[in-house]
C-alpha cells in the first residue's frame, strides 16, 4: 500500500496539537515574525498587497498628515513668511495647510509664496519631499498593476462525494480575469498531524494523486479530483473521521499568465474544517442561444446536494 | 491509423452546433463573463490592451470629464472663491473649467487661486487626484510599452494546396518588429465538433503534426506546414467536406523576445471558414542588388493561384 | 566524417553571392523592412535602443519643437491673451515660447497666464500634452535602465592559431558590468554560402563544437575555443582559403543576469573578414600585490603575435 | 575515493597565495575593474544597489548641487531678471537658490519669475532638467522596489560540529521577508588553493554533497548540512588544519520569489576564517500558546556550545 508519503517540503515536521493552519486563505504563510528588519521595501511590499480601498485611504491619509506636519512648521515660522496676513491660529493653520498642499503637489499658485530664508529653505525641501512621494506612489501604482495576484480564485470549500465506484475529494478554481492562462499545473500536498512514538506529535506530508494535474488552457473553471483509492493516504479514515482530522491540503498552482508574460506560482490551502460532505459543484458555464459560452463567476463556490 | 487524438486541453468537450469560435482572432478566449469582479486592475488591463488611438481618446475624455466635474463644484461654491469675478453662468463655468485644468495638472498659474476654506479643501484634494491620475497614466504608458503584444502577425488565411504527393495545410507568420525572436515553437491543436452517440455533439481535439514545429531564429517569415498524410485527423475528409466542418485550428506559439527579455506565449486560431483552397503564399522577402534582404510586411497574407 | 551539418535555423537557405552579413555587430538582423507598420511602440523601442547622447538630444529637440509649435499657436491667437503686451513679432514669439515651456512643464509661474476662452482651451490641452510627454519620458528612462543590453562585449576579432597539435578558432567575451552573470551558455553556428547543383548558391549551416560551451559564473573574461579537428566543417579549408570564404559565425549566448533577475539571450556574429591569423589574446586580468584580481576591460580585443 | 572534483566554474584556476576572497559577503565578485566603460546605466545600477539612507542622501545632495549650480547662473545673469531686487551677493544668491528650487520642482509660485531672453532660456532648460531628474528618480525608486535583493539572509558563520557518527559543516539561511519562496535549490562549491607541481599554486574546485539540496517552500529557516564522509574533499584535513586552509565555500541559491514572480539567483560565500568549531545553531522558531509559529529573525546566526 503506497501512500505517497513525501519528505517535509520545508514546513517543519515538529508541531503541536494546537498548531494553527500553515498557509492562510490568501496564500501567505501563517507565521508571526519577531525582530524582522523592516524598512521602506517592506512598506512598499505591504502597500502593493493591500486592497485598493485601503491603498487610497493610506494615500489620502499620508497626504493629510504631511500637510498637517508642514502647516505646523509654517505656523511656527510665522505665516507672514508665506505671504499670509496672520489673523487667528485656526485661520493661519488652515492657510498654512493650503500652502503646504500647493507646495507638496508643486501646484504653486503663488497667491501664497515663501518669503525670507527659513520659509524658503523649508519650502525647497517640502517640494522635493512632495516629488519623491509622488514618485513613490507612481512606483506603487505600477507595482500594484504589474503583479498578477488576483487571477486565480479557489472555491470556498473542498468537497467529498461519491465518485465512480468510490469517493473523491474535489475543489474548483476559476480564471477570474479575461486573460489567457497557459499550462496550469497543480500539486496538492496533504499535511496531517499524527501521533508519533518519539516526538509526541508530528506532521506527515503526502502528495495527493489527481485525476488530472495539468491542462493546457484555463479559460473558465477547472475541477480538481482526488480519488480516494486504496493508495490514498486518506483511505484509512472513515467519512466521519475525516472531519475531525488535524490537517491541511496545501495547494500550489503554476501557470503562465499571458497578460503579464510571466510564470506565476500561487499557494492556497484548505483545512478539514472546510470540507463539505456529499455535495457537488454547480456548473458555472453554459452556452446561450447564440452559441456564446457564458461563464458565471458567482457560481464558483456553489454546491448542490447530490 | 493513429489520429493524434488528445485530451481536452481545458476548453471543454461539451458543445452545441451553434457554438461560436473558441479563440478570437486577437488570441483572447471568446467567452462572456457574468458577475466577474471588476475593479481598477481590470480597468488597467483594459487600458493596456486597447489601441493607441482609443487610449488617447480615453485620456482626453477623462481629463475633460474630470475638469467638468470640478468646474461644477467650483461654480457651486462660487467662482469668487477661486479669484474670478462672477459674470454669467457660462463665463463662470468656463473660468472654473480652466482653473480646474490648471489645478489638476499642477500648473497653478496663480491668476486664479483658491480663497476661503471650502475652495482650499477642494483644490487640495483636486491636486492630489490630479497627481494620482498622472501616476496612473505613467504606469499605463509603461505597461503598454513593456507588453510585447503585437510582435507576431499571422496570415489572414490558412491555405490548402497540393504538396509533395498529397495535400497540405499551411499558414504563415511574420516577425512584425525588428527585434530578434529566439526559439519559436508552435503547437497546433485541431478542435472539431463531431456527433456523439451519448452527448449529442462533442468537441474532439487532435494535435496536428507539423513539418517543422520549431526554429532557432525568426527574423522574417515562417510558413508552417501540416501534411495531410493518412495519420492526419483530416485525412478522412474530402476537399469539399473540409469547408463545411465545424471546427477550429488552435495555435500556440512560444518564443523568447530579445527586446523584452521574456518568454512570450501567443494564441491564435483559424476556423474552417478561413480556409483558402488551391493557392500558395507569395514570397515575402528577396535580395536586392546590393545583397540586402528585403522583407515586405504587406505581403504576409498575399496568395497566388497555383 | 561528421560535419555537424544542421537544419536551417530559420535564416533561409537561399542566398546570392552578394548577400550581406546575416547578423549585424550589435546583434540585430541585417534586414530592410518594407511596409512595416510603425507606431508609438516602434518609436518607444527605437528610443530605448539608441545611445544616451542621442536620447537626450531627442528629448531636448522634442521639447524645443513642442514649444515652437505652441508658441506659434499663441502668437496666432494673440499674445495679449497670455498676458503679454505685444511689441514685435520676435518679442512676442519669444515670450510665447517661454509661456509654452512654463505650461508644458506645468511650472506656471503666472507672470504670464491665459486669458479668454481660446488661450484657455489651448493651454489646458497643452498642459495635458506636457504631462503625457513626461510620463512617456519616465517610461522610456525606466525602459532604458531595465533592459540589460550592454552587459556582454565580444572581442573585435575571431582568431585562428595553432593549438594543441592542430589549429583552433577563438574569440573572447567579457562581462562589461560588475553584475554577476550565471550559467552562461554558448552556441556557435557557422553559415557558409556554398555552390549547389540545383540552387546556384545555397547557405549551409553547421554547429561548431566548442572545447567548453557553458560555465557557471562569468566574472571576468571567457575565451571560446573551436578546435579544427577532422570533424570540423572547416577542416577541408586551408588557412588561405578560410580568409576568402563567404560565411559567418552566428553566436548565441544565454545567461542569467543577477542584477535584472532575468534570463538574457544575445546574438553576435563574426564574418571571415574579421578573422585574424596566428595571434593570441593578451591576458586581460592579473593579481596585484594585495591579492586583488584586476580586470582590464580595455584589453578585451588585444592580441599578440604568437 | 571520489572527491567530487569539478571543472573551473569560470572563476579561473590560476591564483596566488595572497589572493583575496572570490565572492564578497554581499554576493558580488571581488574584482577591481580597470578602464570599464561607465555611464548613466552604471550610475543607475549603483543607485539601485546602495542602502536607502545613502540613496536619500544622494538625492538631497543632487538637489542641493543642482540648485547651487543654477543659482550661480542666475546670479551671473543678474537676479533682476528673475524678478528679484538685487541687494547683496548673499541675499541674491539665496533668492536665486529658492528660485532654482521652485523651477526645478516645477512649483513656480511666480513671486519670482524670469524676465528677458537669457533668464527665459535658462529657466526653460532648467525646468526640463528638473522633470528629467524626477523621471530618473521615479525609475530609480521603482527599480529599487522591484529588485528582490534582500530576501535571503545567511548566518554569519559556517559551523563544524559532530553529527551522526562523524562531523558535518552547516550553515543556515532565513527568508527575511514574509513572501513565499518556492523551490529553493542550493549548490555549494568549495574552492581551495592547493600547491601544484607546474603552476605553483592552483585553485581546485569541488562540489559539496548536501544532506538535502532543495526543498519546496522556505517560510522560516533552512539549515544546510554537508556531512564529511570519506567522499568529501575535506575528509583529508584535520579539524585544526581546516581553520588554516586558503579556500572558500561558494554558495548559489535559486528560488522562485512569489512576490516578484521571478526566478532569483543569489551568491554567497564563506571563507575558512568564518568557520566556527563545535557549536550548533540555536532554534529560531517555536510555537506559542495559541499555536502560532513564531520566527525570531535575530536568532539566525546565534549558536550554542555543544
Amino acid at each position: 500500500m503506497a501512500t505517497n508519503k513525501v519528505k517535509d517540503p520545508g514546513l517543519g515536521e515538529s508541531t503541536v496539537t494546537s498548531a494553527k493552519r500553515i498557509v492562510n486563505k490568501d496564500g501567505s504563510f501563517n507565521i508571526k515574525h519577531l525582530n524582522r528588519k523592516s524598512g521602506i521595501s517592506a512598506l512598499y511590499a505591504y502597500l502593493v498587497d493591500i486592497s485598493w480601498i485601503r491603498f487610497f485611504c493610506f494615500v489620502f491619509l499620508a497626504y493629510f498628515v504631511l500637510n498637517i506636519f508642514f502647516a505646523t512648521i509654517y505656523v511656527i515660522i510665522g505665516v507672514e513668511f508665506i505671504g499670509v496676513q496672520p489673523i487667528s491660529f485656526l485661520h493661519d493653520f488652515v492657510k498654512a495647510f493650503f500652502f503646504s498642499s500647493q507646495t507638496v503637489t508643486t501646484l504653486g499658485y503663488g497667491a501664497m509664496a515663501p518669503k525670507g530664508i527659513l520659509a524658503g529653505i523649508v519650502s525647497s525641501c517640502h517640494a522635493l519631499i512632495g516629488l519623491l512621494s509622488f514618485s513613490f506612489v507612481t512606483g506603487l501604482l505600477y507595482g500594484r498593476f504589474s503583479k498578477p495576484k488576483a487571477s486565480i480564485e479557489f472555491s470556498n470549500n473542498i468537497i467529498y462525494r461519491d465518485f465512480n465506484d468510490g469517493q473523491a475529494l474535489m475543489f474548483r478554481l476559476i480564471n477570474s480575469k479575461t486573460d489567457v492562462m497557459i499550462n496550469p499545473r497543480i500539486v496538492v500536498t496533504l499535511a496531517i498531524t499524527e501521533e508519533d512514538a518519539t516526538h509526541g506529535y508530528k506532521r506527515n506530508f503526502y502528495q495527493l494523486e489527481l485525476e488530472r494535474d495539468h491542462i493546457t488552457y484555463l479559460p473558465t473553471t477547472w475541477t480538481l479530483v482526488h480519488e480516494i483509492t486504496e493508495d490514498s493516504p486518506l483511505a484509512k479514515f472513515s467519512k466521519e473521521a475525516l472531519k475531525t482530522l488535524n490537517g491541511e491540503f496545501l495547494i500550489m498552482i503554476t501557470y503562465y499568465d499571458e497578460a503579464f508574460n510571466e510564470e506565476v506560482y500561487k499557494l492556497h490551502s484548505y483545512t478539514f474544517q472546510e470540507l463539505l460532505m456529499d455535495v457537488t459543484f454547480e456548473k458555472a458555464f453554459y452556452f446561450d442561444e447564440e452559441g456564446y459560452t457564458i461563464l458565471d463567476h458567482r457560481k464558483l463556490s456553489n454546491t448542490e446536494k447530490l
